[in-house]
C-alpha cells in the first residue's frame, strides 16, 4: 500500500483495486493549543481525535449517501482510523467551499464593516484557495475559471451541492439541539466524466456548531450525534 | 457651497443646483513616499498632482461620455481643479471594481500559487470593498447582494460596464504606445431608476500603465495623452 500523500490530520493511501484509503491521525487544527477549524496549522495532538473525527465522518457521509449526494465515501473501519474513498482528483491544488449560516470568523474579520458577529446569512457559500502561505485567499468564480482551477459550470454545481449538504448536516446537527454556524467542504471531480463529488471528511473539525451559546468541542460530536 | 466629504485625494462640494463639485488636491496614494494605485495611505503631496489627475480624467470622461458609457462626468474646470458631477448614491460604504489585463499587485499576492507576474488575465474584474482597517477585503457577487450592496443583477451590470469602460481606455492608453495592467474604478446609483454610473475620477492614479517595461507615473500621464 503506497503513501501518495501526507497530510495535516491525515494520511493518504493508494489500494491495489484503485480506490484510495485515509488514515486518520490524532492532529486537529488551532492555533496555541485551542482547536480553531480556521486556522491552517496543527495545534494539538489529541489521543482518539483520529478515531472521534472518523465516526463522525461516517455518520456524516453514511446520511448523504442515502440521500443521494454524490460522494468519495464507500466504507470506514473505526479500529484501524481508516477511511475507503473513490479516486478523485482536487481542483488545482486544492479548494475549500464554505456555507456560511451564521456571520463568525474570517467573515466578520472581512466584512465587519457590514455584519455583526451572530448575524444570520442564509447559507452563503464563498471558495478560499488552500494556500496556507497565502492565508486561504477567498476567490471568485470568474477567478477560479481565469485561473483554470474550475472549468465553466463547475461553480454552480459545487454551490448548489455545498447548500444541499449544508442543509443535510444543518438538520441532522438542529435534531440533536445543536446550531452549525458555518461547515468548510472540499469537492474534486470523480471518475465519472462531469462528476462532481464531496471528498475529505465532514467532522467537527470542519465546523463551527454551537450548543446554545457553547461553542461544542469537535472531540465532543460523539457523545450528541451517537448518543 | 457645502463640503459634504473630505476625502483622501478629493473634497466633495454640494452645489446648488444639486449636482456637486470635486476638488483635487495635490495628494497621491502611495507608501513611503512611493506612489502605489493599491495603497491605502496618502504617500505623498505633488504640487500639480491634482490638475494633472483632473486633465486626465477629464479627457477619459469625455471621451467615454462620446463612447455612450454612462458617467457621472458634467464638465471640469482645470485653473480652479473641480469637476462638476451628477449626484450618484455609492454602493454600502463604496467598492472599488478592479479590472485586470496583466496579473500584478494584490492579485498574485493572492493567487501566486497559480499565476505568475504579468501573465495575461483578459479583463478579468473583481470587487473590493472600500474599507482601509480591513485591507480593502475582495467580495464575491453572492456576499455582495447578502450584506444589501449589490441588487440583485448589480453586479452583472457594474462588470459589463467595467469591461466595456476599460477597454475603451486600454485602446486609448495603447494608441499613445502604452500598456494597461490594470484599473480601478468606482461606481454609483444614478437618479434615474437602475441607473448604474461611473463616478469618482479617471486618472493616474487608478491604474497601473507602462511604456515598454517602464511603468509610467501618474504625473506623466498627461505627456503622452496630450502630446
Amino acid at each position: 500500500m503506497e503513501r501518495i500523500y501526507q497530510g495535516k490530520t491525515k494520511d493518504v493511501y493508494l489500494l491495489e483495486d484503485g480506490n484510495v484509503r485515509l488514515f486518520f491521525k490524532d492532529e486537529m487544527t488551532g492555533k496555541d493549543g485551542v482547536f480553531d477549524p480556521g486556522e491552517n496549522q496543527i495545534g494539538l495532538t489529541v489521543e482518539g481525535s483520529g478515531r472521534s473525527g472518523l465516526a463522525v465522518s461516517q455518520h456524516f457521509f453514511e446520511r448523504l449517501n442515502k440521500e443521494g449526494v454524490p460522494t468519495h465515501f464507500l466504507g470506514a473501519n473505526l479500529d484501524e482510523k481508516t477511511m475507503d474513498v473513490k479516486k478523485a482528483v482536487v481542483f488545482g491544488n486544492g479548494i475549500e467551499v464554505i456555507c456560511r449560516f451564521k456571520a463568525t470568523g474570517s467573515f466578520v474579520r472581512r466584512y465587519g464593516q457590514y455584519v455583526e458577529e451572530g448575524a444570520d446569512l442564509g447559507g452563503f457559500v464563498e471558495i478560499t484557495l488552500k494556500d496556507d502561505e497565502r492565508q486561504d485567499p477567498t476567490i471568485n468564480e470568474d477567478a477560479l475559471v481565469l485561473l483554470g482551477i474550475l472549468k465553466e459550470g463547475e461553480y454552480e454545481i459545487i454551490k448548489e451541492q455545498t447548500k444541499k449538504i449544508s442543509e443535510i448536516i444543518k438538520k441532522e446537527l438542529a435534531d440533536k439541539g445543536l446550531e452549525l454556524f458555518d461547515i468548510k467542504l472540499e469537492f474534486g471531480r470523480g471518475e465519472k466524466a462531469g462528476e462532481v463529488i464531496l471528498i475529505d471528511e465532514i467532522s467537527g473539525g470542519n465546523m463551527r456548531v454551537f450548543d446554545g451559546t457553547t461553542p461544542v468541542h469537535p472531540l465532543d460530536f460523539g457523545k450528541y450525534l451517537f448518543a
